[in-house]
């Protein structure tokens, strides 16, 4: 597959060979993250990142993304400052802001969305999260950290186990990433979550289908054995009463001691982000920082190099990167990091 | 006429010559914006990109305007945001903010506004909208696309025959086009309206002065056989009563089949965008988007020409443009784009 | 002291050769921001240019600087569009944010919290303002505007006598100017305030340590005559009583007339900006405009040296700024401006 002049739109569009495509670019793009070269193969494009509903993190991630290739972006956040709020149909948005960019990163709260403007569209569109349908990139980067974290001890995503945990009914991430689990062989699903919040049927019949191993339960206890143990957040209002919200109060909760007493020694964490730090928030806490299994900052930063691959990719310049690298000529401290 | 350091401020500070300037170095800018080619003329060049009122369109057209000379584009969205807020004149306020770029596309609602701020601006300031007063970018790219689709089947300006249709009071684009169609001869105007919309006199003085001719109508049947049609939207709020509005719904409404039966086969269609594409618009139908004499996009498109020569001349490069040439290793769909 | 991978956080953290070693990179950087030449030393760099809070004029001031420099800039401004309102820990929102940048400059309404972010960063942090507590960019461009100001008429920082005049107990930047000034000899201090709005006891105390002189009054009549006036805002809504406002209004005027009743005839005024230049603000009157010795745009200006100063040093290319310089090839008029 070609990702040439591609929209990048579902998880459902990629196949096994797709996937490592991407990732054999995404691997290729470090040198460039971590500072020890630049490359201005992007010099002089310009993206169009079109965030119609607020998310910083992704928002910058992929700003940053094309500025390490080199490229300019021209941001619009929010629908208020948009023409969309006049009736301009999605049709009439991409043609025209299409106009402005060669490439396109857009969110929006309105599943289908980024579908339907897409086909207004003159460049490629990559659809940064459209409401609660899809948000591939998302998808694409936690695969690629199983990936990487479970090659650091020697294991291949085909055969591993993961453990689900949380609010697995809403939770975008987890679908997505289960359909792209699908392509591979032999997985042991462990899912945890309250049963209000359980996986949705269509997604246990999808890991059904590939004929991958899954195990369904409502508490943690005895279950976070996996090589891979992906957190969310369950969130109270979810509940259809305060007692069945009581009911499950802090059982989700993954902290240090749990950590020890419950997990494997190398036992891999991770978490979509942003991570609610209150107190009361039950979710990952803040003495995990210290375990060096703790992947949840190593997500966002793969997500970088994500990005960096499927913009690439789309503009066609994947093997032209090293053929505009420079140098840095300034004081860097991340190509010496390693942990957290 | 030399823009060198000049403001960019209304359509009366243009004769025909400057036009024809601004024209000429828009036409040159085409390959740039089809990304046969780039520039790097304003390279480490600022733009300040001031929208104290929102408009994603024009906003990004600046800006991609300014991305596509080689220039980097320092922005400022909303009111709020502003120290305008506490109390700071706008004569501060210009003093402060182009002392941090080399030019300035400024939109303020308040008509008057851009011009005071240029009187404090030790930088030139292109006017990007100033209330109901003036919006000189948007009449200049819609004379340059009249001019390009006319000469298209070896038409021109002089001699050609316009209806603008809708609310022709409010309508600031048409105000502005029309002053500048006064610097041209013979043009026959058919201005189509609710009464209550009808074009203002001053502008109705200006066009006689001229000496060209003028047709007022209010209804659309028989009176669109012009070279171009100009919509706009007219919006119910507008009128004095429901009564009235009820009137006039729908008589303005072109889509295909309107065309078809009143139009020339080869008269243009235009609009200011946004255009509003719900059901109960009636203002352009999608139908017309097959239509290859819809010329819209291609407004928008001569939008970016047209603010890059701007730039081009006030920035004073407009010669230097090729000598910072360079390629474009990215692939890119939008050489060959020739329609919609 | 090198900065070299450090934070700014605080004016305490600076002693006089560090600010001598900032203020000599500050000199140095005025013909590229006079756009007599530019820089590319920090092409392909990225500034996460944070603002939690809005402030126009600093955030584009610093991404200005950053530009300036060759580097690009990634923004976020609000808070609304930030993961901390969804319970994000400054700590997590550093460590995700900091893997998109190279350096970050920081706003936030909170006191303390760019410091708290800056132990979860992992490249160097600029605090941009935190509440009340620090802004020590802006501290650091006020005195280098003095020392600049001052050596015009052969004067220096030691020996020089300031009169600090309006809201002494809010205004942050007073306090953090006097706590720099500490570090100089022989310093005479005039404060004029409202008795309601003295110069807190912690300030005059640290003050009093470096041996400076201070006289404190609540009236401008026959105190002006100093080297430099720093007018702050007075607020009505600071005093405890409407009776009590009404004893201030208009006190703490400075015009023309009282300019050359009071001052000397080379006394500086300066002013953290934005003035209220509406009729009833009373603050610094519009007839000042024309008076050389009206240094507060100059201040505006040299923000963005000294902001320039602090990214070179913090990313330790100060010395490399002309191994990477060009030409400027378009036309501008900055680099004749002497005066306002």
């Amino acid at each position: 597959m070609s990702f040439k002049g591609q929209h990048i739109l579902s998880v459902n569009q990629f196949d096994l060979d797709s996937i490592q495509s991407i990732f054999q670019v995404a691997h290729s793009m470090e040198p460039y993250a971590s500072r020890h070269k630049r490359t201005k193969v992007l010099d002089g494009a310009i993206l169009g990142n079109l965030f119609f509903e607020s998310s910083t993190r992704t928002r910058v991630s992929f700003g940053c993304a094309f500025n390490l290739l080199g490229g300019e972006v021209r941001e619009t956040t929010g629908m208020q400052s948009s023409a969309l709020a006049k009736g301009e149909s999605l049709f009439d948005t991409a043609r025209v802001l299409s106009s402005y960019s060669d490439v396109i990163a857009m969110r929006h709260p309105q599943a289908g969305s980024v579908a339907e403007f897409a086909e207004g569209s003159r460049v490629p569109v990559i659809n940064g999260g459209d409401g609660a349908n899809e948000h591939p990139t998302q998808a694409l980067l936690d695969l690629f950290t199983i990936e990487k974290e479970l090659a650091a001890s020697g294991q291949s995503v085909d055969g591993m186990h993961i453990a689900m945990v949380g609010d697995l009914k809403f939770g975008r991430t987890v679908h997505s990433l289960a359909k792209l689990l699908c392509l591979y062989k032999n997985i042991r699903f462990t899912l945890i979550s309250p049963k209000e919040l359980a996986m949705p049927d269509s997604v246990l019949a999808a890991i059904d289908n590939a004929g991958h191993q899954v195990e369904i339960c409502d508490a943690l206890e005895g279950k976070l054995g996996a090589d891979i143990v992906y957190q969310t957040r369950v969130q109270e209002e979810r509940f259809s009463s305060q007692d069945e919200a009581n009911l499950y109060r802090g059982k989700f909760r993954l902290n240090q001691d749990i950590y020890t007493k419950h997990c494997k020694s190398n036992t891999v964490i991770m978490h979509p982000l942003p991570r609610d730090s209150r107190v009361d928030a039950n979710e990952l806490d803040n003495d995990l920082n210290l375990n060096p299994n703790l992947a949840i900052f190593r997500q966002a930063d793969n997500g970088v190099l994500v990005r960096m691959a499927l913009f690439a990719l789309t503009l066609g310049v994947e093997h032209l990167i090293s053929k505009y690298d420079c140098d840095v000529p300034w004081y860097t401290t991340k190509s010496s990091i390693t942990s957290i």
